[in-house]
This record gives C-alpha cells, sequence and structure tokens, in this order.
C-alpha cells in the first residue's frame, strides 16, 4: 500500500504561512522584506533546497553508519540556480557533502553518494526530473 | 541574470538536521521515530509538500489582493501519495485551497488558481515534472 503524506499550510499575515503535518510539528514559510514579505522565515523555494539536503543527508547518515564509518560533522552545501521567466525554477542544482571525521573512506562516501542519487533519496527523486543535479564532496581529516 | 539560492543543511544527531539559508534564518528536519529519527520536526518529503502549500499560497493570496477580494482565512491542504519502491517519491499530490471571507467571487479564486498552476508557482513548476497535482477549492462564507 502506498504511503501517505498530508500537510496542512494556513496563512497567517502577508506571505507568511504555517504548516502543519498530522502530529502537529511546525515549520514556517515568509519571502524576503525586498519580494513583499516580512524576511521572517526561509521562502518556499529555499526550503526545496533544505529539502534536498536533508533527504539527501539523512541517506548519507544512514549509509555511513552501516560502513562504520564514523562522522564528527556533516553538511551539505545545496546551491540552486533560478531561470528568469515564470515559473522561475531551478534548472541546476549543485549539492557539496563535506564530511569531517577520522580516516573516512573515500569510497565509503561515493558508495553512499550513489545510493542516494540514484536509490534512495526521494526528494532528489523529483526534482532531478525538473533540474539537473550536480554533486561534488569534500572530506576533511580530524 | 538568473537568480542564485544557497542553503546549507548541518547535521545535528541521528537524522536530525538543521538548514539555514544566507540571512541565518533556520528550519529543522527529523524522521519518525518510527523510521528511525526521534519525532522532532517534519522530514523532508513532508516539508516538500508543505513548500508546495506555501508557494502556490502566496500566489493565490497575492492575486486575491490585486483581485480587492477580501480573504479572512486561507489554508492548502496537501496530501502526497508516495509509491511503494525506492526512491519512493510521490506520484500524486492533491490540493485543497479553502477560502473564507465576505462574498469571495469563484472567478477570482478560480482565475487565482489559474495562474499559480499554469504560471507562477515556482515549486509547482518543478514538482509537476513528476507527480501529477490535482487541485480543488472550496470556498467559505463569513
Amino acid at each position: 500500500m502506498p504511503s501517505v503524506n498530508k500537510i496542512v499550510v494556513d496563512w497567517q499575515r502577508n506571505f507568511r504561512f504555517i504548516g502543519k503535518d498530522e502530529n502537529n510539528l511546525t515549520l514556517s514559510f515568509d519571502t524576503s522584506i525586498k519580494s513583499g514579505g516580512d524576511g521572517t522565515a526561509l521562502s518556499p523555494m529555499e526550503t526545496l533546497l533544505a529539502c534536498l539536503g536533508a533527504c539527501t543527508g539523512m541517506d548519507i547518515v544512514l549509509v555511513m553508519k552501516k560502513k562504520r564509518q564514523n562522522l564528527i560533522k556533516f553538511s551539505v552545501e545545496v546551491t540552486g540556480h533560478r531561470r528568469d521567466e515564470d515559473p522561475m525554477i531551478y534548472t541546476d542544482i549543485e549539492m557539496k557533502y563535506i564530511l569531517t571525521g577520522k580516516g573516512i573512506s573515500k569510497e565509503a562516501v561515493e558508495r553512499a553518494i550513489e545510493l542516494s542519487e540514484e536509490k534512495y533519496c526521494s526528494v532528489g527523486g523529483m526534482l532531478k526530473k525538473a533540474a539537473n543535479i550536480r554533486t561534488t564532496y569534500e572530506i576533511v581529516e580530524e
């Protein structure tokens, strides 16, 4: 049986919205002051990039754990390039994985990224139908 | 010149991540306890639905304001149906707009939804390449 997610997004004021799931977990959205908003929260398109980074990030954490790689710090930098015309979608997205730890294996990192890209990452599985996604990584010895 | 958005997603612990934009606005991600997380925040795939609801919601608010329609309350319910196999993308997404106000015009609502769907909504412009998105609406007189 396919699983179902449900979110309700409530308008607060101006361009500010609150999203809520069935467990009453929430997140906020806004737009920048430059775009007529109040700049109190990330925009939907910024949040979209964060979804991608967090989704693939969770895959990497899981695979690295299975491969007994000891991550001390881990970040994903996600940069999206939007086209000029409406809808202003991302045409290109760059992701840089930065993995900090002691003796982290290059092969383990490459395999983890490959598994996320090709198999597990659901957000990436959707966004790559609309944008070119390129990935790089850096291992920091600590 | 195409515009660029940049987000850094930092791993905190287990499956918990924090996303941050260049203005230091943040949002959190986690997964459910059932999926091995701590259930402290929305998951990336839940947040993706919220992005869609907030993005189109902002379009609707703007168009309704231009059309001098007085919204008192406004929500978007977003339901995503995921497939079983990896990556567990949404194949179908339903959006229901619920607009509350005095004498809100059906035509204005339909036009606002049409403009968002076909022209302005960037998140929708990306996700509709991967999933079928269906919309309905309800006007509540108040």
